[in-house]
């Protein structure tokens, strides 16, 4: 590793893989979860796909470290974990109640939003460094944490009818 | 408080404006720091600028809790907390290098897109629970943590150029 004042794009590149290797592999724990806990079948069903597309996520992780000549490493990621310590506390709170889901749905969120931030700033700085087929993986998970979120809202729309009905 | 098998969709809009009521007032103390510490004048006159335009979005939260005649009150959001503490630590590993300003707007972003999560939720809650003048004000802090974000893309894009110029 440089000294403080060598540090580079490229250490912060690294730094920020390593961040988001680690909170995706706690995701990929969270998620099962998630989904066992949810009522509707979709939204089940919805948490139920993302727990392979992140391992997916993983392994182009895995291949944008090998692209750069790295290994492929975690750092502990606190935003990650402050996030998923909320959704632990919603299923606490609201296991058992009709308002469960929509709660699910907004931990989900908050947890696909964090990704989004992370892999847009990844894909821009491997685009910066020139690592361009590293740039083309973590622009195509970009894309599938944003279909995720989009998935969510849409569940959210309905969830609040769902609630009302029952 | 209602007890756990009643808690509904009210309870969960209740918790979550108390967790960015939270949020925002960490975010409004942190950001004059980022400020100071940016190098590029656009990058530090944008975290100035939201300095102000959070301050309006903890008014506008005073006015939501005012409107479902609840006292304005915040509890600990673990994730706001992470989040920040992420910044921190790239502020302390990076500063005095050409790369501190993209770490910057990292951090900022995961701040914005913690943000745009929370009340893009309370905004459909508001809608779903009949609180229709609460919506817009959560509608209208939502489209103001987008713009951020956006501009923060922006400078992003630009600040590779600066880096290689550097």
């Amino acid at each position: 590793m440089a000294t403080p004042t060598q540090m580079t794009l490229d250490d912060l590149f690294i730094d920020t893989l390593k961040d988001i290797y680690y909170a995706e592999k706690q995701i990929v724990k969270a998620l099962p979860k998630m989904a066992k806990t949810a009522h509707d079948p979709n939204l089940k069903a919805g948490f139920e796909k993302h727990v392979s597309e992140t391992q997916g996520h993983i392994d182009r992780l895995e291949q944008v470290f090998e692209i750069i000549g790295q290994p492929a490493r975690g750092k502990t990621c606190d935003a990650i974990l402050g996030i998923l310590e909320e959704g632990k506390s919603i299923i606490e709170d609201y296991k058992g109640t009709v308002s469960l889901d929509a709660g699910l749905i907004a931990a989900g969120q908050a947890v696909e939003h964090y990704e989004m931030a992370r892999y847009g700033t990844l894909r821009t700085w491997a685009m910066q460094l020139g690592y361009a087929d590293a740039a083309k993986l973590l622009e195509t998970t970009l894309l599938e944490e944003r279909a995720t979120d989009q998935a969510l809202t849409k569940l959210a729309e309905v969830g609040g009818d769902n609630a009302k009905a029952a």
